[in-house]
């Protein structure tokens, strides 16, 4: 299906070459690119799609394209605040590098309920939903009680002080009020673009 | 007003000396108290009032009459689910000592909206509002997006594993998205009551 | 399909009471039954099934019947050791009352990879894995790497020290090097059921 | 009343471009500005005002004019140290912008109660007090002692080593002896003026 | 001097012997005893002193008497609140056992400074002062701002919730903004009373 | 006696108008200062004196001269590795400023008791002695069942991975098995000579 | 060898009969043993020998009596305090059982050097060391700049307020100056004892 | 043997001085050395060797050169991922540097149970094994079932959000489900090489 390079903290040229070596043969995805190794990939392989937002770069597919079957995609990445969008998008990417179909529903934290609402829709059509938070944590339990569709939670180390880098969110979703959420790692929105294709391969 | 005496891990007999001295120029209040405590209490002063759920015992006031202004008190103290109730109670009994008008909305947690929204003309019309949860403590966020009254955030020790006796819905409460929630310690619903009562005082 | 109570931390007559009258209308199961208050429900409803080892005890089904397409369950629940099994059967009693097919394979802990292997078919067949582990919570890294199916990864608070009461296993599995593991709070074996029910409703 | 952009983290673009759109139809403010952010606003929009040392800038409004109720403000803002000025100058900016009288004293840590003294008169006479301390966090707990009128506490992340970027105080606060405090999160001035607007909003 | 046994955690049997063969040489204290071991000890040596407040059973001293020098002692214990008495109990115990000078004045919270201002003149002649606080931990940052000579700082693990039994104002004492404070271990007020003795050795 | 200028995380300016305004009545410290911010008060003020690598800039005392007394100081700062010397330094200079006879003994770590044993003599004639420790933090351990004198435990932030910042030494010093260590907060040698000021000044 | 359950938390039951069915082919050691569980085993099994000081009961082996080859044994178990002393033993029995030849040297804490030298000669002797110590967990650092063995280091929970049930020390022999000490999981000394075999076997 | 120097946050001129006059004695090693301190190094003693990738500079010896003995060195050090290995390779040095005969296999985590697997033979011959990984931490569990020898377990700081910079790790390697692994810092790759050392010895 295409190979995945993690590349936060190594140096640009290892993936570089990482990249070249695996494209032979596959589509190749490198993420968690900081701007300037997303830009300096970007001049190395000018086939390439760089999606800079979202810290990917891409080798033989094309990740930001509209999802024909949007907004009635499998998937759907839902997010709470406009800071949560980084995370958000590296799993939007990754999900259509996985070639799923996926689509992405923003700033809708539970403080503003009236701007979720409108979406409950499209929210109860999806296969799988990733709920992507910071601050408090709570869009997944809200969106429990919604939708009846297995839901990923993935917390942001969106925020400050007794935020702690992305704990509060974090224990808020594993004390989820709502059951039946399965929580990935801080900022891992790679994790939980995986799991989604994991569920969705087996509906298949 | 009225004295009140913190109840717990003190030896029942220094409780009943302190309210046996104070009652007899205030009505006494003790928070806190185990069954026994408050039974043993109950036998002594025949004419005080024990509220079990609450873990008060009271001389001088009734602490669990209805409010004759409910459902229009001037405080409202809202809780997540049933497992936040005896610190729900002990805030509405505690403002119910300090004088206000206050009343109870429970089990209206954030994975059941459909359960919180008839109650939302109750919720508006209230002057302050006091959230009770544990779990991902949620509550005051979704609250804060509905009303425009300051909310008193209590975080409950109710829950298991990660939630880490209460710190979950503590950093959530401190995180949230709705600004202007105002958060005291886990349990502590006692405090939550004096702080409505100072802001309520205001209003006077 | 039936109602669930969680039971522990509430006094067994407000459990008894709430089975009483949700048990007219579904099948009812209460969750965290300590032996005593799950002996009190057996005496009281004695067409009842106590299953004392998950703590749960269940009207209007059989949580330990054996499954008939075990080997072949949609759902296989794999523990790390024998001190894992209490979660284990209590993730196996709720998806056998929300009416999975479900199975268990236990002991097969990360340092004895041959009581693992001989497992592998089993493993490979199964729709969703649930794997329970304490100690250092490797079991669902390891089975990422052998079989495709979602897995959802139970922490227990089994182990002392520095476990710190699941908290090892907890940030273990958050930080599994096998992507696409969905994680739920310590202990939380219910949890883990109702997604894997979630998951498996997709696939119908 | 007007809009507030938070700033911290984001590209200036970002924060220019919404507040071009914005001011067109309120007030707007943008908090947590780096220097560099902030001057680079100042030279976009000419007419706003600047206030470095608070990190805020603001369209529409001029946040650090004196106020003409001083020193009877409705609101006042009270700070341990100077290190805590800036989160002190953030909550009194955003109070301003929206709309409430309000002012600071400075500098009156709980080591120094002869320089806390002198301002009894201004502490008791304010309606609302918003409390901005460090270091042990123990200005809450003394204000609790001296005045009636409800007390917002902010932590600040000002220490090092075993303050934990804010821990220390933000624990003493929600442990405060005094009852009736009002905890928001570390360094949060924001959060704490538009809890004390909430509450002034009930006494017009 | 005499000898000291710390009893927690240690059988009965095991404090019995080491005191019955160190009385032989020397005066010998037993610390932190429960109700019952104290109980115990005294009927075995009935010549013995049991402060069961204070969780001291001493042979060769009593350790209660009337301090004849105060309120001039060379060593003052200040509590914070009344479920400091134990801690500051053991201090003061151990202190008369080590034959200091010492006396006690309680209930001084920092929420009171009417009933902390009347000693100052106590205070202020004390050559050392032990400063013992739960909650929010500050009554060694007001001593601090009034007092000269050294102040020992002890906090308890009275309190609740977020004071993660004695975490908070552990802290908050590390963190005083009155430099100059000595720290010991929560609920230490033997160690205190030893530093105490220190001190006063030099001065002799 | 002199002013002190806590200088981390101040700009430059402030300090240097700080400086400028006391030196006029009173010898002046700044402490904490960065390499960049030391020489540029030291080209302001050519008469001041700095040393560079205890972060200190003085105006009106120079804080390295030898101690006439030495080895035979009141004071004694004891180190168990170089990394911790830039903390000893400031406890050294700033207890130099206080006008106390103090000097260093350092590299003494509990793994090389060779390296100690030879300073025995030295540490016993101290009247007070500061341990500054990273790493494990046991070195006042070792100095409390050697010498007499008071201790003051400083822990250091000198460390990685476990060290936790200073939390490993922190932690060591509150439970050492030496009774009568009195702890400041990490890193803080600035606290740590004042406290020895202040014991000192009791025995003049 | 032998095999070994590990009893806390299981029912006396399970452990009897895992014994009773292990025993016809090996020894069999039951280790962490409540008092009334080693005293039934004991009942169920009278040819076994109970050592009731370290939780342990064994079949087939004399796990108390004394090893020939002391104080010249292969293995030296050190202690700090002698509330050390039940993880010590469990090492020690441990050990035995494994067939080492071990002994133990106690109380020789490091705020005690004169404690600790005369058994200098032995510590030197020994292949390998298990250094055993709660507190500030200081002695594998002594010991490692006495001797050239290696050297495991087990934390014990022995302390209370900052010592967090081991914390403290676990912290503090991870960052042991003295380098190469292994350490494991707090109060584990079965785990040590695993590790001084593994060891000890390759000498042979 | 030699000597080493700690490199990490010293300033390269000391570093220099320290080689330079130890070097007239011993070989000597600087670890944990930046990439420009390195180069500067290697300018300043060009007979020396750098090997950048450990962070490590050595006079006297050559730390990269292929082992004589390996597939079949006395330690092997294996790691999980490909990120582990600047630590590997610190601890692969100073075991070199010590004389020891040591090789690495590397990128063998327990999620790639096929990669590990044909590595059986070499594993196994190994006298002492370091397991260095990061993430999950699982790697030594799973060694410690498919080998006899003793293993030292180094966690790494690598990953990020809930891994807490090694914390997730460490805690998994102190929990591990198999017996007799000893665990060193985080990161120290130094540490677990010295250790090796002390049980290679003691087989000589």
């Amino acid at each position: 299906m295409g190979e995945v390079i993690y590349g936060q903290g190594k140096p640009v040229d290892q993936i570089r070459m990482a990249m070249a070596e695996l494209a032979n043969h596959h589509p190749v995805l490198a993420t968690r690119l900081s701007l300037e190794h997303g830009r300096e990939l970007a001049r190395t392989f000018p086939s390439g799609h760089l999606w800079e937002e979202a810290g990917l770069f891409c080798l033989g597919r094309n990740l930001e394209a509209a999802d024909p079957k949007a907004p009635n995609s499998d998937l759907l990445i839902v997010t709470a605040g406009s800071t949560d969008l980084p995370v958000a998008r590296e799993a939007l990417g990754v999900a259509r590098f996985l070639g799923l179909s996926a689509s992405l529903v923003s700033d809708v934290g539970v403080a503003g309920l009236h701007r979720l609402m409108p979406h409950l829709g499209t929210l109860r059509q999806a296969k799988v939903l990733i709920a992507v938070a910071g601050m408090e944590g709570a869009l997944p339990s809200v969106l429990g009680g919604l939708v009846k569709a297995p839901i990923i939670a993935v917390p942001t180390s969106t925020g400050y002080g007794a935020n702690f880098a992305g704990l509060a969110p974090l224990l808020a979703m594993l004390n989820s009020c709502a059951p039946g959420v399965g929580v990935v790692n801080i900022d891992n929105g790679f994790g939980a673009a995986v799991l989604a294709k994991k569920i969705l391969d087996g509906y298949a």
